[in-house]
């Protein structure tokens, strides 16, 4: 996690969410600590989730003079997935890219870059238990975070039933699915990745239409999740009948 | 670069020289140190290159009483190419997976990491101006360098050559070749990857049989080298006629 990330002290936080311009992420707020109504005001109207702890976890969070508010900022801005799909239409071909609880900030950005470099439509982060498109995920993501829709959900397991209903086949990258070179992409497909140790939660795995995986026969189990990101957006845009997925 | 690559010391490099388990990278010695002769004698045996410095670059290198004696040590032990194109033969298939100024220990971990899932034969890593086998690279190879022969070149434009001599097809991967899915795997193919920054040098470039590039339509101009490299070494493992090359 990159220390430029965080933001602290009651005046530097209140003033980023009257702005508005800079998304963040999370907001932690030690307990007992007073004169915070505004910020829990605007926290609440711009959807930060506020999480109340103790403030010997905000010393070891920042080492500056935090008055009990500690901010964790995204490098980027992000759309709302109802909004998207309404942008999009009924008919469009979309290609998303949704990452769910992937922790290391430099997967984060690769796969963004892979998406960039084959111009998915969309990119989906969930809000909570994923690491924030941040500093670093925006360095590695080499400019693709300028161009790519990030798309912002609660619950992911939940936004799986909205893709559903909007058209999206929904894959789940999962190595006990079936090759993904057998497959014959949909017009509007959202491809799912997992967690680098566990790969997708049970809830995602059932939810999703279909789980394929990139077959591999060497000594090493499994792919790193940005390299199987890679490979998936590859064979997804080359195999697509709809050519490139168009950015909105 | 990892602090634990760095072994310091008259005796503890010495040692390690003796004991001839676990392979140098490169040596570097201040200038005016005297008692370094057997050193420089194993140093010479064993093929690592020794520079000689000002004392200053290796106080800067290392935190520890150094003794006018830093070594790099690698994490993997390497194969001469000579000795392994001798032990393929002449008509087994192979896979290699050559890196020619990769920086980033990241990126060799992530290329060997793949290159053991496909089950690429063996990877080549120029002694020169690469980022060695590391401690890193180890990491995040996730135990591919246990599978997977290391071949260490001297210089890797010289080497071209001889693989081309082994009857290899030398494949650069680079953003001005033809889209990789149109080529048709020879059944011995090495497949040569450049620096992050600059790709594959004008003389490795000119040397390759064919240049091959990952098609893309994005707004991002480039794929990280390992996102490129997973998908070439997806690319040839599931089209190669001969199936999986075998590890030796």
């Amino acid at each position: 996690m990159n220390g430029a990330d965080f933001i602290y002290g009651r005046r530097s936080v209140l003033e980023l969410l009257q702005a508005g311009q800079r998304s963040l992420h999370k907001l932690w707020i030690a307990e007992n600590t007073h004169g915070i109504e505004e910020i829990l005001r605007l926290a609440r109207e711009h959807g930060v989730p506020a999480e109340f702890v103790s403030r010997h976890f905000l010393d070891a969070k920042v080492q500056g003079h935090h008055q009990g508010v500690v901010a964790q900022a995204s490098a980027a801005s992000y759309v709302e997935l109802e909004d998207y799909l309404r942008q999009l239409g009924s008919t469009a071909p979309a290609l998303l890219v949704a990452m769910d609880e992937i922790q290391d900030p430099h997967n984060i950005g690769a796969i963004l870059r892979s998406g960039g470099f084959f111009g998915v439509s969309a990119a989906i982060v969930p809000r909570w238990r994923s690491a924030p498109v941040g500093e670093t995920a925006a360095r590695v993501s080499s400019g693709a975070i300028e161009h790519i829709p990030l798309i912002r959900v609660r619950n992911l397991a939940e936004s799986i039933k909205e893709l559903k209903d909007a058209g999206f086949e929904v894959i789940g990258a999962d190595l006990e699915g079936s090759p993904i070179h057998e497959h014959r992409p949909h017009h509007r497909t959202a491809i799912i990745f997992g967690s680098e140790g566990k790969g997708l939660r049970r809830l995602v795995r059932e939810r999703c239409d279909k789980l394929l995986k990139v077959p591999g026969e060497g000594p090493v189990a499994s792919l790193n999740v940005s390299a199987s990101a890679a490979i998936f957006l590859y064979e997804f845009c080359r195999r697509s009948s709809t050519g490139r997925a168009p950015v909105l």
